[in-house]
């Protein structure tokens, strides 16, 4: 019976302990070369420049944005993918208006400090709102305060990035109530306006602007995002005098909600053209920036990971689809849409991929699907250099495809990229085309090419 | 029957498929912290800043490297580590002359490129040597032009960086022998000098330097490295005027040899004082750089990571030990040097860790020893955020500690730390602190103390 056991035993274990598929080669060589053409012709890198210099901001509802949207299209026809398209979306339009500034005084002088309204803020009066500040570092801060603290006052959320975090994303989870839900709560207590500590990891007077909310029957009032510095400098001088007086001045303007666009770019499947594996990134961005890292990148990552199909004159069994989704800083709108169309147009999306963490050095893939997949696709790891792909872990995607994750159960990724430095730019004027790296970004490009292979050989 | 083998196969599966050790929640605290201090704290980080600003070059002999002993023992006494001192080490001497330049003329007008004797070069007469360049890509080339083709002439090394490598060291090891053994092949047939392209990624005009050898019983030519952008020009010019005479003005001296010291830093262990855990990185630097990444970024990553245990009060069982060597970069004898007193003394090496990879963001380690201890350490993956050391893989070490390892069979490991970028900065003036990240950095510093601390608990 030993005997027999044993020879029991090793096929089990072997089946058991890992869901191993023999080592492809054919899949290894694309893959190099997939990651050779990138780091070698740098053609995404390229892309980024122009969406980045030429077009630059393009905040939903903008002319930089319908400019993106023709500028998406174009190159993907240049490219001869099978089929390019746009598909409508009613976005926000947003403006942000002539004046921005913040100061007090000093002995008679004017201390500026340095102020960006958030997105989507209200104006104050153009010579601004002048009033006592009162620090706050929690939204139960506030209620504590009550009315008779807050009343007439201008609210200072100065809550700072914790920098213990190994991922300093958890610090901007943290703090992102302040930029969100901060004008609603100082204004239910009759505020006149809001600032907040801008959520960033960096040490220097960049403010930073981003989605904020207001809500119905409660006041909307101006707010808007200190510099780091200047944010210090402030506490520093409430401190000092708790009467300081400071003056608040913001504008921003909304307009009726506009027609914009997703642009979505494909290629045919050989064998299943009707099941689809989505490739994405968002192609608006904050109008203070050019939106280099968010999402250009995302964008070109995908485009990129077509071209890279193209250039080995690999023919996908599935069809690949590249889409830049419209409206993903203040609305979401373009994933809505898109997943509205997906449903009412009954389309077969295999899988979901989305970059929207930058440009840096990718990690691995964050996944949401079943633990089965999760599982078998852990055998794909073999086929990734150990320092470009080294994990696919349980979680993520993105939030451009999240709403047809969420509708229609399809398996989602998201690119996890190095994170360390990218809260020191982003929604600043600092994320810009010179601060991507072209080998840290082409690695981004070939490793979603990659994923794609993978999936549209071996299936999910 | 059926029933005994499901009895017995659970059992095995579970050891089979895995070394584990249960989830030890204090480990787990423990490595948390060490992050947090190193990242939130950012001691070693200021540390690396006045290494590079207040000391700045410290090539072996130099001045600069004798500051970087005195300094190196004057913070790990401050820190109170229980015992600090030094070990002797003779070192070779040389020293970068006064003139270095190459030009030609075109149409009259002097044309200057960018150049940088290599570490070691000879000088060339006050007024330069001038002749005609012949071009090759390879060692090879120069034998087959032989003496006919390369006497009294300027050989160039102009093979560049493969872009296309996921890791760009591949490339640094391609273009390496341009910088080592090109004097020595060009002299072999006659050549009056020799010049190569910076081994460099970057597509800048930063010339490199670094080691080069020559060779008894060959003429000693001077040898320098070409910026990149200046090695472009030249094969241009060439290629446009196959008869272009170029002057090479180099100037080097070289001294006896010095007096100088490995650094040793120690934590005495509680229970088995006489083991050692040796973590370590090179003190040395080229002339042209601050050496921040190379390697003063090794060193503090090595006294921090013993600093953090202090900070939380551990008390090793073994004790560590951290060796900022000398004379990594022209001649490895701080290395030699200890491995020798290491053995002279009994001294009995548990592991040795090596940090010489850059302060940009880890990846893992590697690791040199048996294959049942890299089983192990797998398990240790799970107190790791993947975001940091994401692997331990076979190979890799140090070349300090290579001597200890080959002669005693000290099993080593290399922190990995992604390389995209350094070989832009590598051996050049752009390696300076501001070219370092503070968490990327710190990261590094925290992953050798988590090292050090599993290895110390668990044992290798």
């Amino acid at each position: 019976m030993k005997n027999l056991i044993k020879l029991i035993l090793i096929p089990i274990l072997i089946v058991s302990c890992e869901t191993t598929t023999p080592y492809d080669q054919e899949t290894a060589d694309v893959i190099t070369r997939f990651y050779g053409d990138a780091l070698g012709e740098r053609e995404s890198y390229n892309l980024l420049r122009d969406l980045s210099k030429d077009i630059g901001q393009r905040l939903s509802g903008s002319e930089g944005a319908a400019k993106a949207v023709l500028w998406s299209k174009e190159i993907m026809e240049g490219y001869g993918f099978d089929s390019v398209f746009l598909q409508e979306v009613m976005v926000p339009h947003w403006e942000r208006g002539t004046y921005e500034e913040c100061f007090y005084y000093e002995g008679g002088k004017k201390i500026n400090l340095s102020i960006l309204g958030a997105g989507g803020t209200v104006s104050t009066p153009f010579e601004g709102v002048t009033a006592e500040v009162v620090e706050v570092k929690s939204l139960e801060e506030v209620d504590v305060l009550g009315r008779e603290g807050v009343e007439g006052k201008i609210v200072f959320y100065s809550k700072a990035f914790n920098q213990r975090y190994i991922n300093i994303g958890t610090s901007y989870g943290e703090t992102g109530f302040q930029r969100r839900l901060g004008a609603i709560k100082a204004a239910e207590y009759g505020a006149v306006a809001s600032i907040f500590r801008s959520l960033s990891s960096s040490n220097d007077d960049y403010p930073h602007t981003g989605s904020m909310s207001y809500k119905e029957g409660v006041d909307s009032i101006a707010h808007g995002g200190l510099g780091v510095l200047s944010s210090i400098k402030l506490s520093e001088k409430i401190k000092a005098d708790p009467k300081t007086k400071l003056t608040v001045r913001l504008s921003g303007k909304w307009f009726p909600d506009a027609l914009s666009h997703n642009v979505i770019g494909e290629i045919k499947g050989s064998e299943n053209p009707d099941n689809i594996i989505l490739v994405g990134g968002h192609l608006d961005s904050w109008d203070v920036s050019e939106g280099a890292h968010d999402d250009g990148a995302g964008c070109v990552h995908s485009i990129g990971a077509l071209r890279l199909f193209q250039k080995q004159g690999i023919k996908p069994k599935n069809t690949l689809r590249a889409v830049m989704f419209m409206n993903e800083e203040n609305g979401l709108r373009g994933g809505t849409q898109y997943a509205e169309n997906a449903i009412k147009n009954n389309e077969k999306h295999i899988v979901a991929i989305e970059s929207d963490a930058s440009a840096y050095i990718p990690r691995g893939f964050g996944f949401s699907g079943s633990d089965e997949q999760l599982e078998k696709i852990q055998d794909w790891l073999k086929y990734f250099d150990k320092n470009t792909i080294s994990y696919f872990s349980k979680g993520g995607g993105g939030a451009d495809i999240g709403p047809l994750h969420r509708r229609t159960g399809t398996p989602m990724f998201g690119l996890s990229i190095d994170g360390q430095k990218y809260f020191e730019i982003h929604h600043t004027a600092k994320d810009v085309f010179e601060a991507v790296h072209p080998r840290e970004m082409e690695l981004g490009t070939a490793s979603m090419a990659s994923l794609v292979y993978l999936i549209d050989k071996y299936g999910l």
